[in-house]
């Protein structure tokens, strides 16, 4: 097991660490179901945009396990529960490109009419695959991303992308926690990530597990902290990169951007291949989640909140893009082609 | 009575509308000697910046006519809770002024050998007076900032900055009233600002009661909404501005003032006049507190935060300042010199 985010349980369950407790509360959650993982995944229990399509993969082979021992294993029920996987967050592409290269893999054993059993065995295999190929990736990027972190440096993050967002040691975190085993003597700065604190109450929280010295601020301070010389680079995460080289992620992630080419600040995007959506010319394009008001302004009579759950980056100013493969830098479009093809 | 953030109670005691509470609660407290506003103003009960004055103002006049029917209003204690006032929060200028107002009111008294009830009689007209005075200028403000507030704009806000905040309407709240009030259909952006929530706890609970169409959002999100085209123009209230037109406000004013820059929208700052601090030549010589990390991150082992209170921002990039006696625009030195003068 990589990680203790997501993990097989007993009779091949899915294991997963339920993250709207934390930093208070360590509570595992046994899902059985794909309708229990997409319960998981609306409710960000689980989140990170590799992780979510890591979990769905195990949540199919978990339930084909369980059905391929009463007969339900069908082409039906695989389009359908791949549909309802796929549907459950819009921005991350990871989610959709793992859930369909699932169900690509079970509907081609049903079609060669391989035994439900045999089936399931393909299922996990491929789930398994899907994570340890993150895993992998996420060293690799780590790797790459550590050539462009000064010795010393203050690094700002935002949101969440370590192993409580990956199936290893993280895609942004992956280059900092590198980094810091390297001995590059990183101070890190995290933002909390309004609404829902994955910066405040998870990366702080992986930080700290790690040994790597850190403070948080609130989102609104980080323009004021680069003014003041206290960030010498920003690395994120992203949930979708689109064939021009724009970045979806958590929302806050473009006015860092815009704020750090204000002041001259190099601002890095941490990702692995399964990131990028080469069927999208740009990031208009890119579906942004909107959830809630209630996360922000909580059951208030009367107050509206506008909540969108991510936003995009425009390729122009973003520094480069750290992948598996190294470091993409402008123009993106040329260099993504390359790394897809 | 101008509003109910404060107000006399019997016996010349201070009531305070207890603002940590809000929305959920309305509670107020009477407070009857200065280091019960010192606890009050430090705890953020009673918070910005020209509020501040006037409470402190009103606790001094109401402990001197305590004291004056027991002999124990004198010199020393006048510095002494003076001093204990003005040191209760550093940044906002108001607080130092009204307390030093009050303070060569009551020392002039004193040494003129009045009678103590006489002397607390002049304390107690000096803080209404101190009063009566911001309502006017929110007034005043208001007045001058409709003139640049498009038909239909939609308009950003960071903080609280109204009824809550000052004597009156309001400083950037007091412009927005007006602009409602006077029918141009105004659509509000509430910044949470984060980490006490002055935005979502009580400029929304502002709007709700005043009936301005209201949205309220992370303050990451702000930057994605200029980009969005949501944001026709930004308001902000401040806490201290330097003689060259650098204004002090709460943390986050800094980075929404460089995002609207980058996307072409006018930033303006709204203030009364005792809020611009002739003393000092430029923002860099503002002190600016330093809270608790807790405020962010809650009481978690291990995890440490960084929480400035303010920013400032540059004169540069200050569209206009909406003063009481109409909008300053740059070079500002000159024009701050000649609203002063």
């Amino acid at each position: 097991m990589h990680t203790d985010a997501i993990g097989w349980g007993p009779s091949g369950w899915v294991r997963v660490l339920d993250q709207t407790l934390l930093p208070g509360e360590v509570r595992y959650l046994e899902l059985h179901t794909v309708d229990g993982m997409v319960e998981a995944i609306r409710a960000l229990r689980v989140r990170g945009a590799p992780l979510i399509g890591i979990a769905a993969a195990m949540a199919l082979a978990a339930e084909a396990e369980q059905r391929a021992s009463v007969a339900g294993l069908t082409p039906a029920w695989l389009d359908a529960a791949a549909g309802r996987l796929a549907s459950t967050r819009p921005t991350a592409v990871n989610l959709g490109w793992a859930v369909e290269r699932m169900r690509r893999v079970g509907q081609g054993a049903l079609a060669r009419v391989e035994l439900p059993a045999r089936v399931a065995e393909h299922l996990h295999a491929e789930a398994q695959a899907i994570w340890d190929e993150d895993a992998a990736m996420c060293d690799g990027i780590g790797r790459a991303g550590v050539t462009v972190v000064p010795d010393g440096a203050s690094v700002l993050t935002h949101c969440n992308t370590g192993v409580l967002a990956t199936g290893g040691i993280g895609t942004a975190f992956g280059v900092i926690y590198t980094a810091h085993r390297e001995g590059k003597g990183l101070d890190v700065i995290a933002c909390e990530t309004r609404p829902l604190g994955q910066g405040d109450r998870l990366t702080s929280w992986e930080l700290e597990r790690a040994g790597i010295p850190h403070r948080v601020i609130v989102d609104g301070a980080a323009g004021w902290l680069m003014a003041q010389g206290e960030v010498d680079l920003v690395i994120t995460g992203a949930d979708r990169i689109a064939a021009n080289g724009d970045v979806a992620n958590k929302i806050g992630t473009y006015g860092l951007a815009v704020l750090a080419q204000a002041h001259g600040i190099p601002f890095y995007v941490a990702a692995p291949r399964t990131t990028f959506d080469r069927s999208l010319a740009s990031g208009d394009l890119i579906p942004i989640e909107q959830r809630a008001g209630a996360e922000i302004v909580g059951p208030l009579p009367g107050v509206s909140a506008y909540n969108p759950a991510f936003d995009v980056t425009p390729a122009e100013v973003v520094t480069g893009i750290i992948t598996d493969k190294g470091v993409l830098r402008p123009p993106y479009a040329a260099a993504i082609k390359r790394l897809l093809d």
